[in-house]
């Protein structure tokens, strides 16, 4: 037989009953119990236990504004977050720090751009403290929306209008993407390559355009035709070789701007006999656990502290809401530094 | 230079303020707008537009009930979330069947059993509809907790207390386990195979108990020794075939409980130049997109519809939640059938 869903939730006025008080006391006990003596005390404390009974916290969240959770929003449909192990890893990061400090993490999904109304919908509820928001792209109606929801929110990754003159207006936690870009094409310079291609990420990504800064930076007269662009993903990398090869086949090297595109460069190199390194030295981005050590030769890469980056953003805000309650200021962004791990690959 | 976070939500006050209206004319045109004149109703959403003013959900809430996000609560530690492809799976019906109703999915994530205090608080405070759940294994506290809240559930997997005689107290959304794993069985036995191994799942799971007693319809007088139990992750696959072929080395065929336990034995039995399927035919359990096709050879298995299933349990809810409202019963639980997918491994 079926039965209907578990019951209503037990009433404030039926702990009272239960306790054989009045409703005023049972409330006062409920919330703190001063003025109320200690026998009724714990006549109204049996009760609660008894019933299960739970005090409405969305009440209390109109007055306190508090929640003990934290929204994570990924700019990037449900299939990519768990396709892709960045956001894995940043994403371990941000729940070891917030249960450390016993946050709850709410990771809000969504499947595409039309989804951003319920999105903010939900930040407008008041059901969290603040947010992490990470992967954006460029017009992304996340800032627009924490700010409509006057929420507190730190950023993964500059996010792209941090390039106007008020670019410290919010606080992000990043990479060195631009420096660790400029040592690993200096790198594959330094072992002697002279036509050294670039697999950027999407434009529309701070991420990408600080990595192609880098690789502009070291090479200043660079060829355009040197450089492709791919989306991240070891597919877009994949097509970005062919591309590659196809407009200049006496390329020496490839500075991808991450490992999933590397590792998709890789596969072609390999379908098409190219040895790497000795034909084609090639260098990721990232660092990341199952890709550069897993691939045949292991990646070159530029190592970044992904797990790192996802606490360092859930402490700032931390600190962020602790600062808010008190007027003070806001904390500052943060970029953390890279390192050129070198293995087989170039 | 540092600056605060981004500023305060704006009020209803300032609404008002802006569109020369008294503070009740500018609440009945954010709320409706009866009996209000048109041209005031326009300043008034003039204002709104212009000042970015949302009105607040949480205390809507109150009266309400609604939310318009449905939980989903994983008794598992986040690191297993990501890295077993069944999560990503079931969710991605989830997620495309809530997007499709409107309802936001809220992941609730834990590192372990100390956080469901905190799950049960937020579950508490209201700021979801509902929650679906699964993963859960004997004695979880999800019921319970879920309970006290007063939470409209549905679980995915058969929760183990159905065993009792109230067998039907809550929906659940679950493979016919011991079906699939009878069929499986079966079929390695019209192979020809007669020493038969079960590498089972962790046993305070339901799943891995069904489908134990699947294997057991069909081998009445198993061998005891012919039984080794994973945890439903390659790792333990792997040692559970390691600790089959210690103690029956003339085992013909392994069942495993699911594809993962069914790769880690893979990778065993060809570490130690067991020929699959000549020596030793293999079956797994839940036809994986990531894993059951690309192993090699590639698994015969007991293919279910993961992401149908997360599909199901959402649209269970959905239901549930309307029937609610009207006082009718939730509905009942749905079994999904399982088909049995002939690959090389057998």
């Amino acid at each position: 037989m079926t039965e209907p869903f578990p019951g209503a939730r037990p009433t404030l006025e039926a702990v009272a009953a239960r306790a054989g008080v009045s409703r005023a006391t049972a409330s006062r006990v409920v919330n703190g119990g001063a003025g109320v003596r200690q026998p009724l005390v714990e006549k109204v404390q049996r009760a609660v236990e008894e019933l299960g009974y739970v005090p409405n916290h969305a009440a209390r969240t109109l007055v306190t504004r508090r929640t003990g959770a934290v929204a994570v929003i990924i700019a990037e449909p449900e299939i990519r977050i768990f396709s892709d192990p960045f956001f894995s890893q940043q994403i371990r990061g941000i729940s070891k720090e917030l249960t450390a400090h016993d946050y709850q993490l709410v990771l809000l999904l969504l499947e595409g751009p039309g989804d951003y109304d319920r999105i903010a919908r939900y930040l407008a509820g008041g059901h969290v403290d603040g947010a992490l928001a990470f992967s954006l792209h460029t017009d992304d109606p996340i800032p627009e929306i924490t700010r409509r929801a006057g929420m507190p929110t730190v950023y993964g990754g500059r996010p792209s209008w941090t390039s106007a003159p008020d670019h410290r207006a919010v606080p992000y936690v990043d990479a060195d993407n631009r420096g660790g870009a400029r040592e690993a094409v200096r790198y594959l310079w330094d072992l002697g390559r002279r036509r050294i291609a670039h697999i950027a990420g999407p434009r529309d990504q701070t991420s990408a355009v600080d990595r192609l800064d880098g690789y502009r930076d070291v090479l200043l007269d660079e060829d355009p035709a040197l450089i492709a662009e791919g989306a991240f993903t070891e597919e877009s990398g994949a097509r970005a070789m062919t591309e590659l090869l196809e407009r200049c086949p006496e390329l020496d090297a490839v500075f991808a701007a991450n490992d999933l595109m590397a590792s998709g460069a890789l596969r072609v190199l390999k379908e098409r006999g190219i040895a790497v390194p000795d034909e084609v030295a090639l260098v990721g981005f990232d660092d990341m656990d199952s890709v550069a050590a897993v691939t045949d030769p292991p990646l070159t890469t530029v190592q970044q502290d992904i797990e790192g980056q996802g606490r360092l953003m859930a402490r700032l805000l931390l600190r962020g809401l602790d600062r808010e309650r008190e007027g003070e200021r806001a904390p500052a962004s943060v970029i953390t530094p890279t390192t050129l791990v070198r293995r087989a690959s170039a």
